[in-house]
């Protein structure tokens, strides 16, 4: 992706944003006649953890309408950020705000509205069953599906190309 | 299906009709002790969208009750009608208001009460684990099953069918 | 498991009794701080129909003490009975309430507790994810597990029998 | 794992400790606006009951703080620790208690939190999903994920254990 460029710069990665339909949930979601519901995998929220102990900032966005009272029991450990009209101006209002360079971020996205920010972020990474248009953007692949441990997944290959200096 | 005259028309798909049970939801019906829950995936809301950007009128139908609080927090962008006993009435009564042939209309279904709604459309679907005899009625087979994306996948080949002219 | 004296009776089964618990279910039990909550398959509840337009008594037992409310929003379309201690008993006391014989009566049933049953039952069947011990009761194996479209599969098998004759 | 020694000592499980996060549940939580949801499978309660048969004291514990009328609304037939800081202090504190040695002390879990108490315990076992630092520790590796008949399975495995005298 970096071209000549990428070769000498290490990975850095200092921003993480992910979103949440598809990625942290499995993008099902359950209605009854009160409320809708979503999921997520404990063990998404491991890898997320263990980025945040390297330094990495993350946050999760949607585009969908989400409850706020429905974020406040998902007791996330990191920001989010919903209702989001175009995730590219979210993206790059942030790496503004934190002065940062495309290299030193990470997306993780799986449907067609994140094809954009997948091939702007310096690492990017999509679930095993993200959406063909998501597939095609030159990702990192995760052998696990949204909500199902992708996120971890992602997570472990970002702290490995840290660690591996590349 | 449409034999010889079939190889003259184009497929300008107008209207799909499509069962709510075990297309749009997996046909799990999860319940406590006051409420029913059913989930839907939110790439099949993707495919609901594209083809509506498309002009393609969507219209989701179910034989059971469904309470209409539920179908209200499903908040579909469609559509929805419910309780309904004959599809096939339902279907035409559509078409006759929209004035439109039968190679006109989509169908997508998964349970023996789809079958004749199935034969009749110009253009057919059913997801992947839909009953044999639904399989059995020529129809465009996902690989995707009910509520997992394969409404999305039904409407990237009613579109590709659309685009390709044929 | 019928010797000599099957070869000459073809099938005619008059009753099935069907564990809740992992063949109408797929076991699993969602609880939150108020409510358990169990879930079914439409396709089950369409096998259940196709048997009781053939005639047949469906009776859905539990060992658990599943609460009336939880049932009767279930909206089953066959008779209930949970918190059974011996299915066996349950099973003979409605045979000798319907006059039946061993060979007029269907089980289905995947734990340890439903081994007695499907060994007496002259038709019997298991979910692909059963028990051991179910397993090797010598009953019509499904490929599909339960609460995924098992009883259906083991109510076109009954109605396959009993409509070939055997 | 024992060496010489372990190969003159039978295995007699007393106490088994199981993480409820990813080995009861399937590390799933399901939320709404109000609550969260977990989920368990009847077939690991049928394994943690004929454990408790066999003699073996069984507790479930979690890092995670949930809350009591949850655990309460499960109607677990054994004894559960929550909010546990230290998951090998709380083996430890049980040991003593009960005046185990290791070898009488079966332990299942699933990601890195778990690492040191399934290295620690006499038998260890992981579902087949667990995190790739639990899979490294050298325990029985279940065929069943978290949630999903991972406890049955590693339950058999001790009974199997403990009837062969090995």
């Amino acid at each position: 992706r970096f071209g000549y460029f990428g070769k000498e710069v290490p990975t850095v990665v200092k921003l993480l944003v992910c979103n949440i339909d598809g990625c942290l949930t499995d993008g099902r979601v359950y209605v009854n006649q009160e409320h809708e519901s979503i999921s997520y995998s404990l063990r998404d929220l491991d890898g997320i953890q263990k980025l945040m102990e390297k330094g990495v900032t993350i946050l999760l966005i949607s585009q969908r309408n989400i409850h706020p009272s429905l974020i406040s029991t998902m007791n996330l450990p990191c920001e989010v950020e919903v209702n989001t009209i175009n995730k590219m101006a979210v993206l790059q209002m942030r790496m503004s705000e934190m002065g940062l360079s495309f290299y030193e971020v990470a997306y993780m996205g799986c449907s067609d509205s994140d094809v954009e920010c997948l091939k702007f972020a310096g690492t990017s990474g999509v679930p095993v069953d993200a959406s063909t248009a998501a597939k095609m953007t030159d990702s990192f692949s995760c052998t696990q599906g949204g909500g199902c441990g992708a996120i971890e997944e992602f997570a472990e290959h970002i702290i490995t190309l840290m660690e591996s200096g590349r």
